[in-house]
């Protein structure tokens, strides 16, 4: 039997319904994956009665809680004095939590609002949770069967803090049979476009599959049950792959770290030591963006225009011919820049069928490597902002596409 | 006192994560908006002892409870069954629900499987929800002090019938007073510094105060109660208007439609007919990239080294004073685009401090507006992707500030 887990999310925000929990639904994906059997999730808002009384009953319940929200410095943040009032606690002065918070605002030159003291105000035998990216420490403590773990809300914070500091320790504290979960990551096909590819297969009772369409990428999860032989996983998942071809641009869960889009580039360009520029026109300078942080980015060019940017760079810009065009762009731009690659990202659309949510707009784009050119296009509908980020990440796969294919030759 | 409501999904797909439970935030905004108080959200997988558990519990602690998930007609929907024994009711088959039911398959020219009779299974005194939109019907039924509602998890179908069957009933059977929510939108102070300047308000004790951090801006929330008088409202959100300042962007809740902080430029630069250049380094295209579908934005250049910034638009950098190096950036862009406005931002720290999470940069920002310079400047910290994201607000925030000072002289 998987120990059970709770999760608690604590915030008004929450109950009112002006935050979506997404805290809860990462939390327990984490926690299955780990081998724990979630059983409930739980939102209360800012009300210290109902506080204490969940926290008694999942003491009895559960045999692990993560717990998020309430941890700030303001009036209704009551996750410290909830757990002291519910387990008889009191609550204690915490040097180094104090001297962690004084530290975060000296660092940003501010002064620390006294309000921010309560921070370091932790229950009576509670070990406090470093916080190195927030002002809130976490803390975790065991009381009656469960072992509790208290977690800020901010979504980047609590990621950080459960994955550094309480994934690493579960396994100590818990018999722990985890499921194995393999992540097969694409761009350009849609969920029920991945599903007829892979009509074909017959999954063995004990696999799970499910999807999850993301606004960069979609994923198609394998779940495969603890000790599930090593070859026959191996080989499921390859036929996977097989069959959703280059749209699979990582495949997490086997051995390798992957990430999003830009960081499977990042590991190409840099170990190649390859240069990009970029030329961009729908994106508005989200291509580079994107790529924030990533030293092989030599320059970056945008002009809504797709004339004006031919002015710019002396070319001719054709709107008949836009292949033809982003050549000559690209061939241009590197001359100026001196970069190993470019890619160019033009469309075809006027301004209005840019911004209207129901009209299509057709992407162009253009990848120079060397003397050869790649190229690829896409029709893209939806809300300008979607436009845009598909924009972008549709121009960078053909840069991933062209750097996955050489290097595997 | 508002009648409460709680909300209860049930799903197994729900407590392990793989779908965001965003039917209860939804509920919730409803619900609220509507004169309850939304006191807990609670999701649970397919296990009949839960149901029956939770369901018992709600019935005593909650005015109203809106359900959502189970009603399908496969083993793991057990809604209908939970009730009947957490209730001590008989199902019984409902022949107009069967006949729904069947008539959805016949339009559809499908064979109805047998498993959808279960479908037509109501608790005993339950009342109907038809279903026009699925072949699940919803019901709802009185036990204790609570009225549930159990409607589909399918988010458009529960959406549907709430809208139609549910809310227009909703006033027949509570007493409801709906509250009335104002939000303060701010950039530029965070949560604990809003609540030291907000500190010398004596807040009536009817008046929920509440924050919200995210990425992109800190919202200030206040929750009046219903009837509360228009003019103690009015006085009081000026008050906290005067205690922020000018960091505050936006009002929500006074009538007037508000959005992001883009949006709030967006409205300023099209009704007085202004156009802008921007020049950027540390947000990497992110500046013009936050401003898609803006059609004052006429020109973006980025260049991540000032010094060869300063070399394309022919002037001269000065790294020991960036605020001149701006300004001479500002005066060539502004000739170069021929726009009305041109906003250039720009960093002091090298590539090592950008990509450290624990180390600050310093922004530095210049607008020019006609022949005046406007700036700012700002210490960011976190990772890169952070420090990229608070750059462009900042720098488009003064841009918002000029633009909301001069409208109002």
């Amino acid at each position: 039997m998987n120990p059970t887990l709770e999760i608690f999310s604590q915030g008004e925000e929450i109950v009112t319904g002006q935050t979506v929990d997404t805290n809860a639904a990462w939390l327990s994906q984490q926690a299955s994956t780990c081998g724990f059997t979630v059983t409930r999730h739980t939102a209360v808002g800012d009300k210290l009665d109902d506080l204490i009384v969940l926290l008694r009953d999942i003491s009895q319940r559960a045999d692990c809680c993560i717990c998020t929200g309430g941890l700030g410095p303001t009036s209704d943040d009551l996750t410290a004095e909830a757990v002291a009032c519910a387990f008889d606690l009191l609550l204690e002065f915490d040097a180094t939590a104090f001297a962690q918070i004084s530290r975060f605002f000296a660092h940003r030159n501010r002064p620390m609002p006294a309000s921010n003291r309560k921070q370091a105000m932790l229950p009576q035998g509670a070990e406090r949770i470093d916080n190195d990216w927030g002002t809130a420490p976490g803390f975790s403590l065991q009381h009656g069967r469960c072992w509790f773990v208290f977690l800020p809300g901010v979504p980047s914070e609590m990621k950080h803090l459960f994955q550094e500091r309480i994934l690493p320790t579960l396994s100590t504290r818990f018999l722990l049979q985890p499921a194995q979960l393999v992540t097969i990551k694409t761009i350009g096909l849609g969920e029920s476009a991945i599903q007829e590819r892979i009509s074909s297969i017959e999954l063995p009772v004990q696999v799970h599959l499910g999807f999850r369409a993301g606004a960069d990428e979609v994923q198609t999860k394998l779940l495969f049950p603890f000790a599930y032989p090593g070859i026959a996983m191996t080989t499921l998942v390859a036929r996977f792959a097989e069959l959703l071809g280059d749209y699979v641009f990582a495949i997490d869960g086997l051995g390798e770290v992957t990430g999003d889009l830009v960081f499977e580039i990042d590991k190409l360009m840099t170990s190649r030591m390859l240069t990009l520029a970029v030329v961009e026109t729908a994106t508005q300078g989200l291509l580079a963006a994107r790529c924030i942080g990533s030293h092989w980015l030599l320059a970056a060019k945008y002009e809504q225009s797709t004339t004006r940017l031919g002015q710019k760079l002396a070319v001719e810009a054709n709107s008949g011919n836009l292949f033809s065009t982003a050549k000559a762009i690209a061939i241009a731009m590197q001359k100026s820049s001196g970069a190993d690659f470019v890619l160019v990202q033009l469309y075809a659309g006027d301004d209005r069928q840019f911004n209207d949510k129901d009209k299509p707009i057709i992407l162009y784009n253009i990848l120079l490597t060397g003397d050869d050119f790649h190229q690829s296009t896409h029709s893209v509908a939806g809300p300008i902002k979607r436009k845009q980020n598909q924009a972008a990440l549709l121009a960078l796969d053909l840069l991933r596409r062209y750097l996955q294919q050489s290097a595997s030759k």
